[in-house]
């Protein structure tokens, strides 16, 4: 029989109630056979500020075993800026090696986009996620003083390039539209420019049914806003596609619905997957948090984990619910049990 | 009797047609008494064909005596990447220390946007120019290898932050709002983000009156489609600035008429003008392009040489001219002609 050994950090704010739902709808969709194990990890604000600790080594052993992590939303104005973000967030997907940063954006049907018209947005976008200048490196010299020089160094290399975007090749090739845009600023980042710009020229000989595309990221927000339909498959880095996801989400029907994968295609470490959006500290508590991003980003981590007809009814599911959503307002646990109604349905 | 010293830099593309058109605007707004002396400079991509220079001392020195520099667009796909953005267009911003770069967004009435139900839009984005990613600093190790390492070095100042940090709440001040946002990303980009953060609260507190604000870039982009009349200025680093700009001229009315200025408060160098948009070489010599882009920045050139009348002038004709436009196409010399009549009536 099979079994899902799943690591759970719903964090803090909203993310215990969103966590709630996703692990409800991921229960209901699960076929009788496969065993789900949870182990709930209490990562966030509220441990920071018990015991100082963000992610310890020993937290890193802990999480390893399992097959899949589930993230709420990791934040908290009690926290200073950077404390949680570099401490947990990132050092996670740096430790565990999260290359694959996995973006969907699709506009369903019936959900309200801030962009006239309506138009037709369906696009993945696979975001760079262990290097760039989210690395940590620089520093700091003169601090506080008014000589204070502060860099940021963005490492980029032909290793940690080529993987993510053959990986980004891979999911083109694998869609109707069969196209890839590379999201960079070649022309003023020289140096990661020409790395990134040519690694995407070479590994695109070994995929000669891929149309190709680059767009500077500047450009590429204008695109977003005036003609996503453009967009199949984004391969971009780190700080890029921190960015152009937001957006993304803006335009596809708001961070409420954006889901995201943390991924690390070799399987030596578990992938994590959560919701875009953040913590939302200002209606935490009070059930007003759409649970959709998240119970999409289970039907994410169902998908890496083989289970394609489990995530497709999730995310049927969530696309009718939305589409039907009325103008009442429904609490999280509300729309988590509609959602759980119409996976068992399904 | 006053004059103003203009270096006149078409470049290619269609830059050669908009400019054209800012001149006889200029020309036609100027007073009686102000007299005009333009002088041409070639640069761009058919002197780098046929010289391999971009920029020289002798021609930084020939821009030097004059009060301002029109610049239409620079840029052509028969040139390499990065060859004349690093060595013309970087280069002089870097060379005058330009180091605030202006871009006002404003939803002229009767303008189209991609938003909708067509929200208000007015606010000014002062765009670091001298620092940050944009330095080239970095390198590359093992190029074109399987172990290519590439750094991209993001330079920040005490010196440079506090200098546009300070300029932007001159602005705010300045505005009815009175509002300031900083954007950065400083949750991750720790070194940098603590640099422009500790600066920005520093020089506030000489601005009792403005009212502060933070947003990481990824969710001002959220707030640029959702809700862009939360901003009055925006205070950021030079890469964030400029993705942000550009998505700010895609829903204030595209970059059409986007505007620009670089400008050095000190006065030691001329401040130079130039639309956001490229050279566009499809549409190059067609007569297609909207000069007004061009033509707004006309009136920057204008305000910041302390023609505050004829700027608001031409972008009161810029406006009327806007909110007039039917559906016929018209060309640019049209535009440019219409425009010309407005300002001389005004
Ligand atoms: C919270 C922050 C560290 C994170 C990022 O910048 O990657 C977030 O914005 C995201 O997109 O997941
Ligand atoms: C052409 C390029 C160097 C430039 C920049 O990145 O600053 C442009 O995008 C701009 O915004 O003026």
């Amino acid at each position: 029989s099979r079994s899902i050994k799943l690591a759970v950090i719903p964090g803090d704010g909203i993310g215990q109630e969103v966590v709630a739902q996703g692990l409800k709808v991921l229960s209901a969709v699960l076929p009788q056979d496969v065993k789900l194990e949870t182990t709930d990890f209490d990562f966030g604000a509220k441990r920071y500020h018990a015991t100082g600790e963000t992610l310890t080594d020993a937290d890193l052993a802990a999480l390893k075993p399992h097959d899949a992590i589930l993230l709420g939303a990791i934040g908290d104005p009690s926290v200073p800026s950077g404390v949680l973000e570099r401490g947990f967030l990132l050092k996670l997907r740096f430790a565990f090696d999260h290359h694959v940063n996995l973006r969907p954006s699709k506009l369903l049907p019936g959900v309200a986009t801030p962009l006239a018209g309506q138009p037709e947005i369906d696009f993945v976008v696979v975001r760079e996620g262990t290097e760039g200048p989210y690395t940590g490196n620089g520093g700091t010299i003169r601090k506080g003083t008014p000589h204070e020089v502060a860099t940021e160094v963005s490492v980029n290399t032909a290793f940690g390039v080529e993987r993510v975007v053959r990986d980004a090749f891979a999911r083109a090739q694998a869609r109707p539209r069969k196209k890839l845009t590379l999201v960079h600023k070649n022309n003023v980042l020289t140096f990661a420019g020409h790395l990134w710009t040519n690694v995407f020229n070479t590994v695109a000989k070994e995929f000669p049914e891929v149309t190709t595309d680059y767009i500077h990221v500047d450009a590429a927000t204008i695109y977003l806003v005036t003609d996503p339909a453009r967009f199949d498959v984004i391969v971009t880095d780190n700080l890029f596609g921190d960015i152009i996801t937001d957006l993304a989400a803006a335009v596809s029907g708001g961070i409420g619905v954006a889901a995201s994968g943390n991924i690390n295609p070799s399987g030596d470490f578990p992938s994590m997957f959560e919701p875009v959006h953040g913590s939302a500290p200002d209606i935490a508590g009070q059930g007003k948090a759409d649970p959709s991003a998240t119970v999409l980003s289970v039907a994410l981590l169902l998908r890496h984990l083989g289970y394609e007809t489990e995530a497709v009814r999730i995310e049927t599911a969530v696309s009718a619910d939305l589409a039907e959503r009325g103008t009442t307002a429904r609490t999280t646990d509300e729309i988590g049990d509609a959602l759980v109604s119409r996976v068992v349905a399904s």
